[in-house]
């Protein structure tokens, strides 16, 4: 997986808005390209936008620019996912100490591939045999620095998965884009479905399992995700089927109570009313874009992370994680 | 709305794939032109398909072709609407004491806008003022000879409609394409979202009632409707939001006795992997594609029709309504 590759002078970025039918790649020589890149969608998924500012700061620290406000810039391309901050932070944090910005970034690159093995590995004890796993968007290796966290369990598990269903994920269609496409390039058998197709499945009890990702977690365990996880983790509950979010412990937002507090991004009116420049909602309409929902912790049977599995009460479960040392980004 | 045309010799239909950005119409020309058109959904929706099959069977009888075959071909252009088979079997019948098949055709188109009309005034006891209405698919003028089932209802009580949110529906995009269109064209406030947004509105209190068309109702009253229909109504239910299904009791199989015997249609993998052409599902993936969905009575706290809403119990209701001299077409 080449979606990110630092060349020591720029970063290139594997355009994701148009997998599968087009492999092309955006060259990001500042902080700014970078920012607008994460704006724009070139490159989503929690981690994958952590990571890419990471680098979007040394190419800011290579041209003299100031680290604060590329820093500000980048935290500001997009509101909800708190890997994005948490990285721009950790980054800033290590430079003070006058380590080179690129070499923070890199390891922060690395350090999150063997985080999300470490996730896949954690997971394994929720997949059952012959498996079949519900996933909306993509919360896979693109969505990442490889691996990924969803889907990282899932190729963890590998040896056990009978069907990957993959909600094409409206409107940006991440699931149809970019999971089918990660998937069946990995060998995992894979169908795509249309959101709305998701309870039927349930309904005919094809769904085993439910995984999917996060972009920011309250203290309580309330996950932002996706637009449309809301709804699965009802339907997943209405039809007793287990609902688990993975993501790296970068995701949680221990400064928020519950989710009620995670700002949701907005996005365009262009995205729901037109496709490759075909008009599919008359101009009179109006439209309504949310990017994510939250899922209220009630919903989650468990989170998994690098450091294990929570499970309710969330609460106490983060608050032990601190204990144990893990360093608390929001101190 | 001139979207089913007869003009004594041939049938001219709007073709629905292309709005609203495109307004062409095919002419259909014999039975087996119109059976065509429904398969290929230029005509959708399951009052529509009905009665432009009637019309299908008058351009049969004027080419002296046997009656029964154009007949069963036009009945096997779709599966699980079964006011197709209703409208066929019932001109069938008609013409069989000699009436002209073209003017029964014709009363069947009129009859339906009259029953449309029934049921939007049925309808407007379940309309809360300033109502926000949830709706799927597109039940709408278009999908019946006019005025709409669901959108009938939100028509009739257009006065004391705040907003009308219409899922856009996947893969087809009927919600997007058609019922934005028709309800802005009429300046009833619509807003379109994504079929996966629909719970999240739900949590944020900002839907008060959900209706939606139907294409086959058993007659313990689960009922066959365009996919996702079912995953919204058990999001209705565990959000305590009232689920109305409106259909003219044409849509009703009094031969079934639950909804698992509705004949669910599969539709091919293109209308999921591609949009105008362009791909969007690596070729590598499955595709799961189901048309329709069965959303169980339990989940129904009404079926508004032309003769009035029936609530659980169904059967007795439905009963009822035959005992009271209402035609039973499954007799």
């Amino acid at each position: 997986m080449k979606h990110i590759q630092w060349q020591g002078d720029k970063l290139i970025l594997l355009d994701q808005r148009f997998l599968p039918y087009q492999e092309t790649y955006v060259e990001c020589t500042s902080a700014g390209d970078v920012a607008k890149a994460i704006r724009d969608m070139i490159v989503r998924g929690a981690p994958a936008i952590g990571v890419s500012a990471a680098f979007g700061l040394a190419l800011a620290a290579q041209v003299g620019e100031d680290l604060d406000k590329a820093a500000n810039v980048l935290k500001a391309a997009r509101p909800t996912a708190v890997n994005l901050a948490w990285a721009v932070d950790k980054v800033l944090a290590e430079a003070a100490s006058g380590k080179a910005v690129s070499t923070i970034a890199e390891e922060l690159f690395l350090e999150d591939i063997k985080t999300n093995e470490a996730i896949g590995r954690a997971g394994l004890e929720v997949v059952p045999p012959k498996a079949r796993v519900l996933t909306h968007c993509n919360a896979g290796a693109l969505a990442t620095a490889g691996f990924g966290t969803a889907l990282g369990v899932i190729r963890a598990a590998k040896d056990r998965i009978e069907m990957v269903y993959a909600d094409e994920t409206r409107p940006y269609l991440q699931g149809a884009r970019l999971t089918g496409w990660e998937l069946a390039e990995d060998g995992i058998p894979v169908t795509v479905i249309a959101d709305n197709m998701a309870g039927y499945l349930m309904q005919q009890d094809k769904i085993d399992l439910v995984i999917v990702g996060a972009d920011r977690i309250a203290s309580n365990g309330d996950t932002a995700n996706k637009i449309g996880t809301y709804s699965l983790a009802v339907l997943a509950h209405v039809h007793g089927i287990p609902f688990y979010v993975a993501a790296p412990f970068s995701t949680f937002d221990l400064s928020l109570e519950e989710g009620s507090l995670i700002p949701i991004e907005e996005r365009t009116r262009k995205e729901l009313t037109e496709f490759n420049g075909v008009k599919i909602v008359a101009d009179k309409c109006q439209v309504y874009n949310p990017s994510f929902d939250i899922t209220p912790h009630r919903y989650i049977d468990g989170i998994i992370t690098e450091k294990g599995i929570f499970r309710a009460p969330y609460k106490i479960s983060l608050q032990s994680i601190v204990e144990t040392g893990l360093e608390q980004k929001n101190s």
